[in-house]
């Protein structure tokens, strides 16, 4: 509360400062300020603009896109009704352009696009506490380059260590895969990763573990600037035709082994996890299928799981998966998601042969929301 | 130059499709284009803006702002002269906002504000090559969580392994220090510090180290967004007045400390080097003072060198300092610096002692064009 007022107080000093400002400053109008009742209120310096609204994933919100006011003094503003807690990305349209708030530094990169983003969280239980930055012990993140004999190049991918890591002890590690456009920073800047991880295992909730974030596109050794290419713009498939060596799955074990020989690991099956989100899910799927005794735990999340039943060898593969009774076959999806006739095929061919599956539904579609919620309940079902 | 016929054709595939576009989309035009002669364009779309220009470090452009022209399909679009080989900054200015550029992902934040980035480099031998990613071993890049006792604080910084680190063999340790208003990733993205190691390693015109890169608030725990008081908005000043329980100097040690006790180090003077920007320049004269014998080399930047020549214990720390023969003491500053006359003050200080230093002085003020060129001078002088 104390917070909110001293928000208040820095907003209203800005604000009668405006007179004084010649068109071309921006002041420092505060946007956005999350009020203590869960709304928030947007705030944008613009005396000349015709129109300005606030575009964002509020699931709340019809249409997701919030008008905003012209006052006298040249400050566009608008407040929500209570929202949710939760994480949540958007923009501002000014006379039909796309901008970042420019108030607001915290943005995050999804493919090409940056959109800016605030949480909203109302108690110790709740999503936007989950997701936030808690007085907790926190893991390390590095962006680690390592070899891929598969692949013949030098790749990058994320890994996080959880606080606990010493060196001495051996954890388990889980290994987390983006989606189509994504890279070995989505999962850290979009799904929060370690966030998440930091106050799962500060709350007992998950047990202390390496989380490996790869690359998952094999024709790009790391993420749109940290590669050789350098700035080009992202659009998901800019590498896509330039033929790799091999694909995500055939290489995948490089980057099992890179970990196995770098970190206090436990190296073996029960000390593995894959999850993955749609093509990562795919991936998740490919994995399972060519590494069976190497993995307890699978999840697949609004997962891109191209099934060839007619193929006498998909069948073995799927058979020599359960014969060795993973401890976790998990399937998550929402409601909405495009991927879910995929899914629900799945499903049909897995309950068809009696194999043994979690499954999980929710609502939504194939958004980041639902990949955190993923993340959230899987990291909790694993090495326990 | 197969690339640039390339984003032609990108950029004229999305022009030709304007007419097809509603008022409110954002057509895909490309933006910056660093064409093969170093000119840069820049594109932007907004069919009913009033004026448009592009605002930027650009030291070779009358008064850095660039105008741009709307032409008929609604693309503001302005080609520069050829400009240097350096990494540039800029920003948009709409109608007298100033916005980051829609088509442009890369992004550097500078206490609170975002700029976008590119780099121009013409020949394998000038500074946009250095900071561009090449295709030589990168090394690893970790935001570490570690324990100050001094400080009672669980604090985060970012350290740089090179790539030859393998945790068998011991390499120095450079430690690098930020400016006021900066953070543990301000010599990281500001100062692309890991693109110029690994390039200056590659090359052979630096040896293999560590680098280190502390945060030197000692009431912030980490950048803005990283610890919990989250999403604050930065502005340089928000925590100074919380009453830190010391200084970033009395507290160096602490990470030094951690340093060496987590990584092989060559624990000892001679593998150890201290340098900062502006208030990191200020550490850094503070910390050889402080610390005399456990550093051999230190590079005062642009450096914030309060002398306080009439207190006995100044003559007496300096004596101590320069009798233990540092093997080189470097202050460097740029003729347009608002701290050049400290800076001379301290010089004329060193001189009539005796002490014996190094001086540069370059063209610029204040800037992290200087900073880099700095860190890549003082980089190549060290551990040798």
């Amino acid at each position: 509360m104390k917070k909110l007022i001293l928000l208040i107080g820095c907003f209203l000093m800005t604000v009668s400062s405006f007179g004084q400002q010649a068109l071309g400053q921006r002041p420092r109008v505060k946007s956005p300020v999350v009020n203590s009742d869960g709304t928030v209120t947007f705030n944008f310096f613009d005396p000349t603009a015709q129109k300005v609204s606030v575009q964002g994933d509020f699931e709340e919100i019809h249409g997701k896109t919030l008008d905003m006011i012209r006052q006298e003094n040249g400050v566009w503003t608008v407040t929500t009704e209570p929202l949710n807690p939760e994480l949540y990305s958007y923009s501002l349209r000014v006379d039909g352009q796309r901008f970042v708030d420019p108030a607001n530094s915290y943005v995050n990169r999804d493919i090409s696009t940056l959109s800016n983003i605030f949480i909203v969280t109302k108690s110790a239980d709740d999503k936007g506490h989950l997701y936030q930055v808690n007085n907790v012990p926190h893991g390390t993140l590095s962006r680690v380059w390592y070899d891929s004999p598969t692949l013949g190049q030098q790749r990058r991918m994320t890994v996080y260590l959880p606080a606990a890591y010493d060196g001495k002890r051996s954890f388990p590690v889980l290994y987390l895969l983006h989606g189509h456009g994504g890279d070995e920073t989505a999962w850290g800047d979009l799904g929060r990763t370690s966030h998440i991880m930091d106050n799962l295992i500060a709350e007992g909730k998950a047990v202390p573990m390496i989380v490996v974030m790869p690359n998952g596109n094999p024709t790009c050794n790391a993420a749109p600037g940290w590669w050789h290419e350098n700035m080009y713009t992202p659009d998901g498939n800019a590498f896509n035709n330039r033929g790799a060596k091999a694909s995500m799955e055939e290489s995948f074990m490089d980057i099992v082994n890179y970990i196995d020989s770098h970190y206090k690991t436990i190296a073996k099956r029960s000390g593995r996890a894959v999850t993955g989100l749609s093509m990562g899910g795919g991936h998740t799927f490919g994995i399972s299928r060519l590494y069976p005794d190497q993995f307890d735990y699978y999840g697949l999340q609004s997962a891109a799981a191209r099934m060839n039943p007619n193929d006498p060898k998909f069948d073995e593969q799927m058979k020599r998966l359960f014969d060795s009774k993973p401890k976790l076959y998990w399937i998550a999806i929402g409601k909405e998601d495009f991927l879910m006739q995929m899914n629900s095929d799945l499903r049909k061919y897995l309950d068809s042969k009696g194999y043994k599956y979690e499954y999980y539904e929710n609502d939504g579609g194939h958004i980041w929301r639902n990949w955190r919620i993923y993340l959230t309940m899987f990291a909790q079902k694993i090495f326990k």
